[in-house]
């Protein structure tokens, strides 16, 4: 199972930025062409004050910035270049990181979602809506919020298909600010099963793709919450794609690209449970021969070397 | 507002060394002046047992090791070649940190700044003094170090510049040690300005710049607090640069260049608040085209294609 | 004192791998040649689920994963190529460390040596044993564990010497997935001393070499460290030799290349306590001109232009 598609990793929440410009991105877009990709998903217009294109609403309405490059159509032309598919992803004020309230995030991307596709949405590449707001459990205002969101998505823009990539709450789900690897409390696989039924059941009219991260749990736990995950997506006729983490979560240094051993036993575990698509998170910083960590530089290597046998 | 000074950073604190020697330090200068550097500020001339300089005094009264280098003849000599004034940054012991109080660093500085003012006061590029005790709020001891030390300074070296570059103890105050990015419990602008304001009346006579550090507050905060630093420095006849920090602290790796944006934004409210010259923390590490970070090379050609147009 | 041996750090722990293929791994043994290495050290032949080598016990009985390539054998031939002592790590399940206990690691371990010498044991440059359960107080089943392992490595190879790099519980002694760089409370260099002495002589049959890693203590101790330590092997007629850290403890990213002052400090301190030989963890991230950081290149050539001189 090879991987064909990628986030696009700005605005940056955890990883430190590279500082490419348009040329450093074209590369990178003939970089991702070359091993297979055909689909990028930008994870999200704007983070807090920051923002990957001038809007308008943001910036008047929320105080955030005019970025120096406009991002969204640098990347919807790179993908017409390249013939990839653009994904674009929802703004993220930060409030559902601090307060666990998704509801936070409805209002303000109602406006966004009808903004970003007035301005880009005739672009011949973009080809669909990717909501950032990542869930794991049954949160507070997660359904109602995928819900609305998703629906708003599908019905401004004629049923372009919506992307969600929740976590598995398991052993491995400790945030990047914490300097464990893994935490003591963790969802037990019947748990998870019974709470992603219930969210399914409440969005599956509102979001057609979902691509679970493929790094929160054991390695050899990964394909059995695969699986579950996959049966459970086919009940509710959703789509069952991998987000296949490229970076090492087992390490103390938050984060550097993982080693190819454990993406290639990933990718495995995703072909076994019937996953028909596999994304990362992400080329640029974890996979790409012009990344600043050269651990990717060789994990491309690695990865040409193994597919193209 | 371009940046036109920065810190050396050795002996570094919690910053992994390059390994650099004479030959790429010299070329490191040439990347600098390249940019628009004309101020180069050595961030300590040691720390604990390690030293920039083979101080006779540090080494038979407090058991520090001879270096392998004098780095301050280097640096004043590099300096020299490249046209840049040179600020000596005094001993760091480590109790400071320990104890919280800057008393202890007084005694032993008073015998270093002689030495080294003995050793390299002549070389024509000595142009001033970096008090390397770093403050933040009116704790036991800072305000009459600053003034004894400073006071020192000037009294032997015809009256050179001393510089101190406190931080604000906002939101993002944390240690390099801690996992959290921020604090809950920081000081109020009142407190803040209510503290600085006895803080500058106590040191007043003993120092000539302030340039604090840009890094602790929100990004919509920060324009407020460098007013009121200018507003408190003007009424003491005190001048006011910025440190513009070159690193990110919004990233859980402790640390990894800038984010360009950011730094295009927190000069620019430098430049609005009024401070005559913006420094960097620092050039080497985090914005050098030859830095170990890749994502610092980046971040030296944004800066060229921004200022050069 | 110059290196001459290292670990090679596959399987990792905690220190994120570069992804080398059998090509780049040829040029680091040519690297490390460059500088006088004669020995290298495989640190653990699996950890967990991930194995160096197909070993079928751990495959079939324990669940572990076949790896893509055979480590070993490829360690095996490069040494043989660039004339250097192999010696064989053993497995590491995990489970020292979760509990505490060092027994769990006996069984398995003495299947696995009896697979790993019979696989490889003939070939010219297999040349020692490394017990890989990192001891450093007189834990729960530690001398047993030791004692066992190293009679029945002994017993099957005709007597090929094993070693051992235990860590002193010092100031330094914090796990890496600590923020804190140091601890409050560690050992008193006396009760080090006294439990070293039981310790080896409850193993000083069933091992040959003892090399303390020396980052766990301040500067200023190491070198009475390292003498109490030299004096007890002394007495029990093993071997001394250090385990130069090459990586830096001082600094809050985990892990970054030292800074080569402290390198040169560290082996002095060797030197003068009699240590027969100087190896290092670990020359492939930390020393390497090829290394994925970079203050590893400079790290290099200081060495290279210190020794040479």
């Amino acid at each position: 199972m090879r991987i064909t598609g990628t986030f696009l990793d700005e605005i940056s929440h955890d990883i430190p930025h590279q500082n490419w410009g348009a040329k450093e991105w074209d590369a990178d877009f003939a970089n991702m062409k070359k091993i297979g990709i055909d689909t990028v998903i930008m994870i999200r217009c704007g983070y807090k004050q920051f923002l990957t294109y001038p809007s308008d609403y943001l910036i008047d309405q929320h105080g955030c910035y005019t970025p120096p490059l406009d991002l969204v159509q640098l990347f919807l032309d790179l993908s017409e270049k390249y013939a990839m598919t653009f994904f674009f992803g929802i703004y993220d004020s930060g409030k559902y990181w601090e307060t666990g309230n998704m509801g936070h995030e409805i209002d303000s991307n109602l406006f966004v979602i009808d903004e970003a596709f007035q301005k880009y949405g005739q672009h011949p590449n973009f080809g669909g809506w990717y909501l950032s707001l990542e869930l794991s459990r049954k949160t507070k205002g997660a359904i109602t919020s995928i819900a609305k969101l998703g629906d708003h998505c599908k019905a401004i823009s004629g049923g372009l298909p919506v992307l969600i990539s929740p976590w598995i709450d398991g052993k491995k789900a400790v945030t990047a600010n914490t300097p464990e690897l893994t935490k003591k409390t963790y969802i037990l696989i019947r748990e998870h099963e019974k709470e992603w039924d219930e969210i399914f059941d409440g969005i599956k009219n509102s979001i057609d793709i979902v691509a679970f991260q493929d790094g929160h749990v054991d390695y050899n736990e990964l394909e059995a919450y695969l699986t579950i995950n996959k049966n459970l997506a086919d009940k509710y006729a959703l789509e069952s794609w991998t987000n296949s983490e490229s970076f090492d979560r087992d390490m103390p240094i938050k984060f550097m690209p993982i080693k190819f051993e454990k993406m290639l036993f990933k990718l495995e575990a995703a072909r076994k449970a019937g996953c028909t698509k596999a994304i990362t998170f992400e080329f640029s910083h974890f996979m790409s021969p012009q990344s600043a960590y050269i651990q990717a530089h060789h994990l491309y290597n690695r990865y040409l070397e193994h597919f193209n046998e």
